[in-house]
């Protein structure tokens, strides 16, 4: 429009010389003028920060992140600007994933997805029916940019089951120019949010290669159900080490899709997967929190079992099993920095101890200079404001006792495989 | 600008009259014909439909929703057109929720809120940095509207702890122009997306003197904890009955937001509350799954604690009071009623039993004319299309197991006060 509107005004130039009254022209002129402002008005599209603000007001887009850090939740909020998320499928799930990273500040997003935006897919958070046509990528990248400039964004048009795109999936992800200086590959984080098999396997050959965690997402057909998985090449089962629980079984999962049939899908399914897969996400990358190994979620009952899976000794990837085996070797160094940690961690208590041991008001007095660490080290419900209680009750006391009663829980046992074949047929069985 | 374009053309057709040769004008003409069209331009604004259709193409944005019905999820996905859900607190919670009940194609939304959208807000989901400045309603209501707009969107841009808003809040609860042949005040459903005391109770007052059942949402302060609870009135605990899990003590909760602090929130914990409070809603008015009367949230752990709460036969809020009053009259109609269905479901079940008693492949043969009410009637597994098994394990047993070994498990039995004030107790110590 800036191009027309310049022709118009040169137009108008033009005609001014040619007239003996120009008050016509003047008249026209500012009438133009004052649409082109109009055109160009937007006036709260915000500009780039260089830092991370904790000021409490209306105009820091990052006020209530920051005080994360001051609640005592996240040590240092600021760190989100390092990290580097590849996402994989912007669908109902991928796009909402990349719009929560986005709004929280994170460094820099790569977006992988091939597909186009259709009036379909509107029954899910994210897109615009003005979007329809658009790619994905290219919808996903517009929406994005408007809402957080600070975040870099690469998008990748392309299907990464194909020769060509997985080569470009891999060598986009081991692109470490954003972060020099960090150590891994270029990401710190893949995510999964593809609809079929195929693409998953593809993530999964390539995180293994590359020892990437990842976390894997999905939403069953029936929409109603959905699951994070958190997958680290050699300590965790991979995709490939266990049957996935949905499975295309004894028919091509592409002839699933064809003629007619559809999944059926919901906003709010979605939506919630997305939230635990970037809560999840936030608890790996900022360190706080129990990041979860798994988490389902059964929308009918409200249901959200969790459990572990342990690699496969027989994982029909290569690439995993070598992971495993480096695993393997690499115990002894793990336990002995476990022991460090720990009798560092005890000493630091003996330190910080209370004056008085007998103390009825569990008050405790430590050093100004170990505040940080303490006000770390302590159970989160200690740094709550003044006048304000907490709102669950400590999930502690709970999840042991499920964990006894329940198959599903969470254990610290070492599960060999026949372990895991059983708990998986149980699963599907049920 | 459409009133500029239109005065700059009748200022060319003055101008126009006045010159000898009208060809510079007629190119300026052109010039402004073009940009009036190019700031129209919107290429795929949606234009309404006037019945859900369930055919698979890309162009149907209720395909995905309609495959519900196919699925054996929902009995009759279309009667969502026919709900009218109120939502109080156009925030982080709040926008997200109207955003998920538009995309699914809610018949009509009332919106309350009485602040502006700031760039601080952000970092939670829908409201966008171009919308600075609007109010919450309006900005909520031009989101909407381009993403459906089907949906009969009312926005109420008023404070309902006022006595005027108050009675603004009741009377257009009670407005029941848009479905004059429901039973009930005018809403289905009233959703509280508030961020403070004096609102919940605002909302609970309305809703017990309406008989309205509602359904309240919180995050907590830290923002990595959050809730969803069904009330309605005389059946379960009001707002008023037992103490919220949060509470502001010793101080007034309004200056907890003096000085500089400000609450922490994510996007994460946000979007996962609004997607369980929209689901829960969803499962209420569609009438499938589990309708959850209270889900908690707890993202460090992943731990989702669920409870019941019966009203306090003690409660200070005079109208709850009286629903509890008539919730107990009616005691014998219910129990005959639900006696009545139970008769009728065993008499469909002996006469849709199996032809033979004794069957090895669980293979069962029904009437074609029984069809449908045999395949709502049966567990959702049996619905999945061929070629699909489902992802998660039957909640079932799991749940028995966790109520048992649980003092939090969702139990039958009759919690009389005492009960109700212990458990409260033990999760505020916790």
């Amino acid at each position: 429009m800036e191009v027309e509107f310049k022709a118009l005004l040169d137009d108008l130039d033009v005609l001014e010389k040619s007239l003996s009254d120009p008050a016509p022209i003047h008249k026209l002129r500012s009438h133009v003028e004052n649409l082109a402002t109009l055109s160009k008005c937007n006036p709260h599209r915000r500009s780039k920060v260089k830092e991370l603000s904790s000021e409490v007001v209306d105009s820091n887009p990052y006020s209530r992140l920051m005080a994360l850090q001051r609640m005592g939740i996240v040590e240092n909020y600021e760190r989100i600007r390092e990290f580097s998320v590849a996402i994989v499928g912007i669908g109902g799930v991928g796009s909402v994933a990349a719009e929560m990273l986005t709004r929280c500040g994170i460094g820099r997003l790569l977006l992988y997805d091939y597909d186009t935006v259709e009036l379909a897919n509107m029954n899910r958070l994210f897109f615009r029916p003005d979007q329809v046509g658009m790619t994905k990528t290219d919808a996903a990248v517009q929406t994005l940019a408007e809402i957080n400039p600070d975040v870099v964004l690469e998008s990748f048009t392309m299907n990464i089951t194909t020769v060509q795109g997985f080569e470009t999936f891999t060598s986009s992800l081991t692109n470490k120019s954003f972060c020099p200086s960090k150590e891994g590959s270029g990401v710190d984080l893949v995510l999964s949010c593809v609809d079929n098999y195929e693409a998953r396997m593809a993530v999964n050959q390539a995180c293994n290669e590359l020892r990437q965690t990842w976390m894997e997402s999905g939403v069953s057909e029936d929409a109603v159900s959905g699951h994070i998985q958190l997958l680290v090449p050699g300590e965790t089962a991979c995709f490939a080490c266990a049957p996935p629980l949905v499975v295309a079984s004894g028919i091509d999962e592409r002839t699933l899709k064809r003629e007619g049939v559809c999944a059926a899908s919901l906003p709010t399914t979605m939506g919630v997967v997305a939230g635990l897969l970037v809560q999840n996400s936030l608890k790996f990358l900022l360190n706080f929190g129990e990041v979860s190994p798994y988490l389902g979620y059964n929308s009918l009952k409200d249901f959200f079992p969790t459990m572990k899976m342990r690699p496969n000794p027989q994982c029909s990837n290569v690439a995993c099993l070598e992971r495993q085996k480096e695993y393997m070797l690499a115990k002894p160094e793990r336990d002995a920095a476990a022991k460090a940690k720990m009798e560092a961690d005890a000493s630091i208590a003996i330190d910080e101890g209370p004056l008085h041991d007998d103390n009825e008001w569990n008050i405790s007095v430590v050093d100004d200079e170990n505040e940080k660490d303490a006000t770390k080290a302590a159970s989160s419900s200690d740094t709550l404001p003044e006048g304000l209680t907490r709102e669950l009750p400590d999930a502690d006391e709970y999840e042991k006792e499920i964990a006894i009663a329940s198959g599903s829980g969470e254990t610290e046992e070492e599960d060999d495989l026949e372990d895991l074949k059983k708990q998986l047929e149980a699963l599907n069985a049920a």
